[in-house]
């Protein structure tokens, strides 16, 4: 650290992300990553795109938002895109939660919520999930700050229902409520309708998870008129070009082949339901997911070892050093070949 | 703006970037792109890293990293790469410019520096340029401030050199100095070396002007080691996969094919000042440049006029409703056939 640096970020501690090892190191389950190549069409458009590269990249990402619209059904003045989700979470802390505000979020959900807060300077109200890791709704009614929820949740691959999300957007009508729906494709759910109704209420979305497109980063933000223009005066006083030429192009080529990615993520969650049943058979108790994750943990031997041993033979998986959660293995659900060997290792393990 | 939004952030006014049309529907001379295809090699390097895009980017870009070192002669312990430099100047400005400290920058200037002052809560000293739009380097010694210098500066075309960079840097030991370099290698010379001689100096750098990446965001900050580890703190905060492993791979690949980028560099200074000479000669008075942009006044006709009938004969230059520069346009030096255009526009211009 410097000399030079705002002495208001020396306390602040940074997120840590999921290790990234080269491509082909290991069997990579642990940054909940889409196991299947681009669909076709996808290379093509990132080539047209590389050859306008030089060309500054189009401020209102008019192509994409026109595929997007069909997909989502929501269009230009309800949707922002970013460049990955975290900038739409860091942009909606640095919109919506000012100093007199607040942000209210649960103790185990995705690290980047406190880091944010801690960034800007907000004080945060951490609410503890239930003791079988659910969030309970009414613990966020009328906290008078803004809320984040993951749904479904990370590392915990649990759900609210849409009622239960809505519950909480009546019960906080002068909040603003930010539902992180980064694995909602895999959960067969979203609240994006409820934009229509609620004028407090933020969606963020990926393309990282169900989408394929963790290395090109597109994120979004989906809410009212209103909320998505106050976002776009702060994107605008940040980054404005802050989603490259070709990242759009690509993004239009994926939706423009939904069909693709629906097919492929009905495959994970088939994987998923199949994988969770088997590792039972092993002796782990396994959280029933709505995600590209199962969040598990063997009743017998200790998380840190197993994960140490997956390592040993290929298999990077992610656990948390945090309390309550530290038994768990987060297991990404990749292709049907690479869980066999997932299962087949633990097998061994467990067995051995 | 919605009932929401953070109080801080309403007199905020955001940046307005220059007109993006499609391509081709202009000669677009309005926001100093390369006009130059891509070198060979950039597109097989962008469809690699297609093909690997369901994983998450390489947080070290450590192959781009190599490649940069070889060209710039610095590493990874002294280079951050970010999504445009537009990121690296709000992360410094985040980092490098508390309450306590606040920023000092040139009335006249690129029009980023305000926004970023005003974002992130930081007073500023505006310091005039003086009557011939250079930078006065005395203006800017013990300021006591966060000192930010675009060089060559930016609309003007202006340079320091490096002993006037270097006395502002002696100038003010406690206090860091940003020099933007945006446009440093079309004026010959960069600051570069000075980071092993001062702690308190970051530079900042894009591949949008020289290297033909406008649309695909690639930024830089070199800096003393102390000074990347707290830029990197605060990048791992907001944003640690802020560059996509699509744009690493096409940054490498740029950076690979260095020599083809030099000579057209090479090719822009001279039709740069050659286009200079002959609109001299319909009496426009040129600021000398040592960029990739013209700052030019007529003597006669007002500078609103020909940008409105340079429109009119689809030409896209760029004019700041600004005192002291409002007379000015400001043009971007495209290929010879394209200037060819634009003199003989501005013939019929003036000559009707």
């Amino acid at each position: 650290m410097s000399r030079f640096i705002d002495k208001r970020l020396l306390p602040l501690e940074a997120y840590v992300p999921g290790e990234q090892p080269k491509p082909g190191e290991y069997i990579k389950l642990n940054t909940n990553e889409f196991p299947y190549p681009p669909a076709v069409g996808v290379e093509k458009a990132a080539v047209n795109a590389v050859g306008n590269m030089n060309l500054y990249s189009d401020l209102s990402c008019k192509a994409l938002t026109e595929s997007f619209c069909k997909v989502f059904g929501y269009g230009s003045k309800n949707v922002v895109f970013t460049n990955g989700s975290d900038e739409a979470l860091y942009l909606s802390f640095l919109t919506f939660c000012g100093k007199e505000c607040g942000a209210a979020y649960a103790d185990i959900t995705y690290g980047f919520y406190s880091v944010y807060a801690d960034l800007c300077g907000i004080e945060s109200s951490v609410i503890p999930l239930d003791n079988d890791l659910s969030i309970n709704p009414c613990d966020y009614f009328g906290l008078n700050k803004t809320i984040v929820i993951a749904n479904p949740n990370a590392p915990t691959g649990k759900t609210l229902t849409i009622e239960e999300v809505e519950s909480i957007l009546v019960n906080n009508p002068d909040n603003i409520v930010i539902i992180d729906e980064a694995y909602a494709d895999f959960s067969g759910q979203t609240c994006v309708k409820l934009i229509d109704k609620y004028d407090n209420l933020v969606i963020i979305g990926t393309f990282s998870k169900s989408r394929g497109m963790a290395g090109a980063r597109l994120g979004y933000l989906i809410a009212c008129d209103e909320l998505v223009s106050d976002i776009q005066k702060v994107k605008f006083s940040i980054n404005p070009y802050n989603v490259n030429s070709i990242t759009q192009a690509i993004g239009k080529a994926v939706l423009d082949n939904n069909d693709y990615y629906l097919k492929h993520v009905n495959e994970i969650c088939q994987t998923r339901d199949s994988f969770s049943e088997d590792i039972k058979g092993l002796g782990f108790d396994v959280i029933p997911s709505k995600t590209n994750f199962i969040f598990a943990k063997h009743n017998k031997i200790n998380g840190k070892d197993i994960a140490s041993k997956l390592r040993e033979r290929g298999i990077l998986i992610r656990r948390f050093d945090k309390e309550r959660i530290n038994e768990y293995l987060r297991i990404s659900i990749g292709t049907p070949e690479q869980m066999k060997k997932v299962y087949s290792a633990l097998c061994d393990i467990i067995g051995g």
